[in-house]
């Protein structure tokens, strides 16, 4: 094995917080400086989840460390979310999670019934999802060198059968679905930090979307060409990351993108788009206009999938760009997410 | 599958670092929290990997988080700590890497260029040990909320076949193998941090141990019964909690067990005890006493195994005790560690 000698493209003299925000800054640094060192040139788009084999076994992984802030908030907390995270990073990559690993950076003088409150909640959720934590490991630093405490979590899952998710399946006329109403997760975040005279009836939409991924699967097999949950950047990162690796473009129909009032008002007050706001139990999925319908109505029948809706389609024209088509016969460009409005959302 | 209900025994108010250095007070909040909560009451000894089933296939996973300071150090980097690391974790529960997967939690105004030399050492790193890096994330916090970067990695393999490596297989009479120089990660360590004026002419020993690993089970193949690399905390950690979880006791002998010159001198003049100092390059195999003579001239002739000894072996006797048998006909007990004298080392 050689190492790899692709070339690093990221020359940005210093890492900023919008490079750990999933938006355009994040994609530099991972494809002009993680993907050319670590990964090699073969490396292909980068998904939820690497799919590898061992002894001939196709086993799907993924790894994501946490430091929302704060630790706890309406509908969740930084152990939930962990879990549920890597469940759902498995879920959209078409696999089942069996197994999470898990380590603790702790702080020096971290209350025990703080650190306590997220182990549990980790367990909890690990139950809910149906999944065996195997193994962990704890590191302590000073006082003043982590906040609180940061979590990363690993699962590693079995293949779906019958499903294979790739943006080179995609093709035009495929429509968009979406599961439910988006942006919950990060204007509740905002708003549990207290930084603005806000105040609002939401919850964070953290869960597993597995069971709803397993559902759409059944009902739609290899119609089902490509899946995503919208975490950092949001839905509108999602897409533009899937258009300009699949090589369409994509028309959203805005009246069918369901955001609760709650958050398009404060999205509103604070000039941020809905389509830029994380989710943490919502997922995207790209299915063929032969089954869209029918995979649409079978979301709608399971639990927590109630309020799915076909956001949009696939099309030939508009190469690589995202728009959204406008009540009033307009259409406006959305675009990945630039900077970073929210720090530290997951 | 029900919650686990095991009962907390985790009563100290406030973590401390001294939980996370490996030693007695990680293994109470280990057994004490993490257990009962995340593992449930099914959950044995704790390895250095966990072994589960994906599709019948049976893999290894193993996972840390990397804190140490100094990032760079005479010898190796946080980079190459944190695959050698994962490497050798699998390697010693009887596994081969077959793919590592990372995460990066950096500060905001963290330099490219140190960021870009972690990288390119994981990548070197994970060359030599012949390991694929499949996958990844960056999350980014404040500036002064983590020291530089925080890197967790995790591994996942194929079992070697021909050994199983169980506490529970160790017999009296099996021999204690160690496979060179000890403590010389440690004490390199606390020599980079200046805090001391101490200057010796002394590298990291972080390195993959797979090969030396491999070549041990090719000749002891089953007489192998037990492997720990002994990091945080040292030898006398890894020996008395092998002890405590065999039921036996072991026996060391002083003059065999290999300490560099500069080790010892800097272990007498800060009164510590070798023994108990991290290794990064380094195990221990527990070997049947008939297979234990040719094991340890396998290892001698392994490049990088030339410095291999048999250290000592396990008595029935002076259960769960490690003791060590003095030049002089004395013995003396080595508990765990106990406290933190050297912070941060992995």
């Amino acid at each position: 094995m050689a190492t790899p000698v692709s070339k690093i493209r990221f020359h940005e003299p210093q890492i900023e917080m919008a490079h750990g925000a999933g938006g355009k800054a994040s994609r530099r640094l991972v494809e002009g400086l993680f993907a050319p060192l670590l990964f090699g040139s073969s490396h292909g788009p980068l998904g939820d989840a690497a799919h590898i084999q061992i002894n001939g076994t196709p086993i799907a992984i993924t790894t994501d460390s946490f430091v929302v802030k704060p630790l706890r908030f309406p509908g969740g907390s930084i152990g939930e979310l962990a879990i549920n995270g890597t469940v759902n990073d498995l879920a959209v990559s078409g696999a089942t999670a069996e197994a999470i690993v898990c380590t603790f950076v702790l702080e020096a003088g971290l209350a025990t019934e703080v650190l306590e409150a997220e182990v549990r909640a980790m367990a909890q959720a690990a139950d809910r999802a149906g999944v065996l934590i195997a193994g962990g490991d704890t590191k302590v630093v000073e006082h003043g060198k982590a906040d609180s405490m940061y979590i990363t979590t690993t699962g590693i899952g079995r293949l779906i059968a019958g499903v294979e998710i790739s943006p080179q399946s995609v093709r035009p006329g495929d429509k968009v679905l979406l599961s439910g109403p988006i942006g919950d997760h990060g204007i509740t975040i905002l708003l549990a930090r207290g930084e603005f005279d806000m105040e609002a009836e939401l919850r964070s939409d953290t869960r597993s979307v597995l069971p709803l991924v397993q559902e759409l699967v059944r009902e739609a097999g290899a119609g089902v060409r490509w899946m995503r949950d919208p975490t950092r950047g949001g839905v509108a990162t999602s897409l533009n990351e899937l258009a300009r690796d699949c090589g369409h473009g994509i028309v959203l129909f805005e009246e069918k993108i369901p955001v609760r009032d709650s958050v398009r008002g404060a999205c509103e007050l604070l000039g941020l788009d809905p389509l830029h706001i994380a989710n943490e139990g919502q997922f995207l999925a790209i299915v063929s206009a032969e089954h869209a319908e029918s995979a649409l109505q079978v979301l709608r029948a399971t639990p927590g999938g109630e309020e799915a809706q076909m956001i949009g389609e696939v099309c030939e024209q508009a190469e690589n760009v995202v728009l959204v088509a406008t009540l009033y016969g307009g259409s406006r460009l959305v675009d990945m997410l630039v900077g970073d409005p929210l720090p530290r959302i997951c």
